[in-house]
């Protein structure tokens, strides 16, 4: 990457080469932010996909390797992994390198992580709001950050410099940075994200298991408002896991409330209260107004889908159309 | 419209010009489907808007006066309104018209209209299934139905060559049809699209009431999942509320197994159980490919949102990004 020889960092480290992992890769490459990038990931095929698929400079053979002289070091992988991660990579990171992360949940990361840095490395914890369904070093995009937020938490011991070079990266990613404590950022993730998750997790469940609809049928039938909760039921597993793991007392503060609101309604609805429901289906509308008016979703009906070419379903005839005789 | 002199209806009458009536409208024009189209809605302002927007040849100044010599009349106004509509147009209806709908749910919708009607019309209840979270004439357009399912729920009373004429006016407005009884159709869609609604109604409720995080925070980061639930839950509220009043057994008993799982996996998280957790994900994704494989929703990641343009927020300046220097 010779165009970027005076880029921000030196030498960039990408452990773990998913849909975020090769993003921050193809989207430090658009912006010129690193001299080199070089990445790890924990299975070979995974490397070697990377490899073909062209975002890095080099690939390491192992995550201590690829650490090795970074002056930017971006952990990847599901959360879950990290403290095993910190402390395989400790040895080899250099005084003066910055790491930083790019976790869901930000207590438990800061648990995992800074006990095992050594002396002279700085710890920047950071959560890019984004993604998409997919995962995998293939599904990662250049743009997926742009006009997106990424949540810094800085601890007490993060050094203000290396904070700033971190939020500048991520602004060269495309994102707009922002900050706060980890504690906060948690309990506001747990509603923007973690409860919205399960409960695209469990009523796509709840569907599955029923006996007398046919799995066919709610698969044929799906547009109307299903086809959405599985698009985020498709999310990866294993990040999920981690995530519900590790920010327990907020998502499970937030169930309860959220349960007894389902209640509340499902009790309007057995009493026939519609004006109760009818109150509650208009105010739902002002937030998605927000969303709107500051760019956080398209305006575009339906997602834009019908911008979409749509495929004809398999195993179906076109739909006829009556000829137009006259 | 003189190009459709010998289309297959020769006046059709549509009651409730908003999303669906209007895009029936445009789609009808669209497949040469009907010699005249007229319409009639209850506000007057209404009215006003739908012949300016020009998907319709004439309006009436009543739902009688619509349907008068009409021999296809489409009632497209909220499921709790259809009762009162149907008294209202009886002694107007022409002998050997067809009526039919577009209502969300069937069981009370032929409770609500079949008992009305005089002797020689036929009702075909239908349910196309599909959507945008807008409302009203201005919303519509003519390709809202391609490629998506119309549930016929025809009646032991439902002559079968009006049923089948009711199919062939869907196909032609880019539909695939299918037929079942309108018991089997409540429970079907209760799971696709009914309890997927109060599920987005009610999260998107919860995150508004939270006192901790502020409004302005769900509404910044909802890019991490919550601005999914944002559109369902932006829905017309009139229309829903008379969906859950009328489905009322159905959603119930779903509610009830809905929150049984939820609560399932509330337990896993409290008790640390990552395997069930694990598990519960994984088979989750299942559903969604089959969704994409019957072409029933982009498989374009993110829905394909990134393929929008999307503004710069209002009162945030366009992200920074660092000086490519060199």
């Amino acid at each position: 990457m010779d165009t970027a020889a005076f880029a921000p960092f030196d030498r960039v480290a990408v452990i773990g080469l998913g849909l975020i992992g090769s993003s921050i890769c193809w989207a430090a490459r658009r912006g010129g932010l690193a001299r080199r990038i070089v990445g790890y990931a924990r299975k070979p095929e995974t490397r070697a996909e990377a490899m073909r698929l062209g975002f890095l400079d080099d690939v390491a053979e192992s995550a201590a390797a690829a650490v090795d002289g970074a002056d930017l070091v971006l952990l990847c992988t599901p959360v879950g992994a990290l403290a095993a991660l910190t402390q395989d990579i400790a040895p080899a990171l250099a005084k003066g390198a910055i790491v930083s992360d790019v976790g869901s949940v930000k207590v438990a990361v800061v648990e995992a992580v800074a006990p095992h840095l050594p002396e002279g490395v700085v710890f920047v914890p950071a959560h890019p709001v984004a993604g998409t369904e997919q995962s995998g070093p293939a599904a990662g995009f250049e743009t997926l950050f742009d006009n997106r937020w990424c949540i810094l938490t800085p601890t007490p011991n993060s050094d203000r410099m290396a904070v700033d070079r971190v939020a500048a990266f991520w602004r060269g990613l495309g994102a707009m940075v922002d900050e706060m404590t980890p504690e906060r950022h948690d309990r506001v993730l747990a509603v923007t994200s973690h409860l919205p998750h399960l409960i695209a997790y469990t009523i796509v469940g709840t569907a599955d298991d029923l006996a007398e609809v046919e799995k066919s049928e709610v698969i044929k039938y799906s547009a109307g408002g299903f086809r959405d909760f599985t698009r985020i039921a498709a999310s990866d597993p294993t990040m999920w896991r981690d995530v519900f793991l590790t920010n327990r007392p907020a998502v499970l503060e937030l169930l309860g409330r959220f349960t007894e609101d389902l209640i509340a309604l499902q009790r309007a609805i057995r009493w026939g209260q519609g004006d109760i429901l009818h109150d509650h289906f208009t105010r739902t509308r002002a937030i998605r107004r927000g969303i709107l008016e500051i760019g956080q979703d398209t305006d575009a009906p339906d997602f834009g889908r019908h911008a979409h070419d749509e495929p004809t379903p398999r195993g179906e005839a076109a739909p006829e159309r009556p000829k137009e005789r006259g």
